[in-house]
């Protein structure tokens, strides 16, 4: 049987795994991705990583047939090249992959957004199984996202599709990271969170250790009953609800995925999202659209990775 | 040769023609659309037209092979049936228009969106003729669109993409016509624009008589440089700027097409809202994107129905 590598690239670790061309992961791997160096360590720790998974297949009898690798930031689909620079990670800027991966192995390597993989992944085998339109959303210290148009990634002319951190929910509002003011990720990342939960203690009067402080905490507050907590926690859905429903209006999908760490807050935060959404969207609209949490969680990203180089590498030898 | 009808349903105008299989116009008709009235009269009314255009060909010598039909509000484009209600036109619910017209003609008849025909007329034969990933956008009384993605029209799984109008710039705003606050369409269409205006006039003591106002009007002041006109206009554009920016990191499109009553104001206008669209987007988008005027303006609907005919039946007849 034929097996494909998936690489997850991110701020802080690099996963990897072997898998089979529908997604089964056979077996995995979990390092520092050393996202702080410089690009060559970045790539010799990638490169070290997809060794052992090629052992790990041999070990198997089994062959590799490509690579799929998922990174933040724009990447160009055709040539497999991270365009620009991504937030976090220092010298991660008009970074070759596709090539560097294809000179090191001699197999065919795809490349794409973490966030796309995310969507693709909780398509096939995820929560969005039983559907082909799919807004796909990960809440964390950032925003992300994922769009599957009729069972397809849609990755848009400059591949930034589905920026949905970046749409503007306050006219003149809060400042983001990005430069700009009002995104919905600069009220509703954990970041966000954290800011607005400190300010409603401060006018309290009730100071907790900054450092505490995070959208894991406010989560655990909240189920003691504490009344800001539970405050902050429902403004956020509402936040997300007013990102979504703008979403929504636009492609008209039939399932919102939501994944990250903050959604592992549990089935109550995505059912108070999901009635903030309908609150917001179009009537036409509101009626049929779900809500749900994503599935695969930990394994999305290196699940997707390995769906992007299986299907790329089999319809490529179908000779579409 | 094989020609199309096309109509184009509105609140105040009907407007039909009898065209090519590339949209061009042979001879087209206006008429008052009796939106006001009941069903049966609407749809005799629309009847009267065909006949009126079939009639024109037969003198042409020319067969008529389908027809196209354009409509405000969601249509269902299976089943050619407006789903629910339209906001302005009272008895237009629920209405199967396809099947009506088929009865009556006995010509394969295709229904669509008016905003979904205008961005398909201006994608085929208008400002849009060298791109394949369009929005285009209506700013008039309402604000509406129409997605081109790979050169087809993205209607949404409840056929409700593209609604513009009601994305949310404004986490808690103005009200909209809609029920929701801070819809984009509070206030950047014609009606919001007029409200901005007739408070800052209010706010200095100058009153005009309230029915003078109107958008035209107020890029009628702007151009004898009255401030208060010109900051509304600025202002007009920047809303715009903050909710296509929203929109265009969610689809990233080549291009943005502005038509509608409120773009006839001209193309420093459109300058102006390219300006903010670029201000607010992020980055890796805003070096290509390009907003321009519409081009098709008055005929944009008949020749967008005409499209929808001749694209349907001719692929229908080619056997896909």
């Amino acid at each position: 049987m034929s097996m494909f590598i998936g690489l997850d690239f991110g701020g802080t670790n690099l996963k990897g795994a072997l898998g089979t061309s529908t997604g089964e992961i056979i077996t995995k791997l979990s390092k520092p991705s050393l996202a702080d160096q410089s690009q060559k360590t970045i790539f010799n720790n990638m490169f070290l990583a997809v060794e052992e998974l090629l052992e790990q297949a041999m070990r198997r009898s089994e062959n590799v047939s490509a690579i799929g690798i998922g990174s933040p930031g724009s990447i160009d689909f055709k040539t497999g090249k991270l365009v620009g620079s991504t937030t976090n990670i220092k010298h991660w800027r008009d970074v070759p992959i596709k090539k560097n991966f294809e000179d090191r192995f001699n197999l065919s390597t795809w490349v794409d957004n973490d966030a796309n993989l995310m969507a693709l992944a909780e398509a096939r085998k995820g929560a969005g199984q039983n559907y082909s339109n799919i807004l796909c959303a990960t809440l964390g210290t950032g925003i992300g996202g994922g769009i599957i148009l009729n069972n397809l990634l849609h990755r848009g002319v400059n591949y930034s599709a589905a920026e949905i951190g970046h749409i503007i929910i306050e006219y003149n509002g809060r400042l983001c990271n990005c430069g700009n003011r009002g995104c919905l990720e600069a009220y509703a990342a954990a970041p966000g969170m954290v800011d607005r939960y400190r300010k409603k203690l401060k006018r309290t009067g009730v100071l907790y250790n900054v450092d505490e402080l995070s959208a894991e905490f406010i989560f655990h507050k909240a189920e003691l009953n504490e009344d800001l907590a539970k405050e902050t926690i429902i403004e956020t859905c509402e936040y997300l609800g007013v990102g979504f429903a703008s979403i929504v209006n636009i492609i008209d999908p039939e399932i919102i995925i939501v994944g990250g760490g903050v959604a592992e807050a549990g089935e109550e935060f995505i059912k108070l999202i999901e009635k903030y959404v309908k609150k917001f969207v179009i009537n036409s609209i509101a009626k049929k659209l779900k809500v749900v949490k994503a599935q695969l969680t930990m394994d999305a990203g290196i699940t997707g990775a390995i769906l992007l180089a299986s299907e790329n590498y089999l319809s490529q030898h179908e000779g579409n």
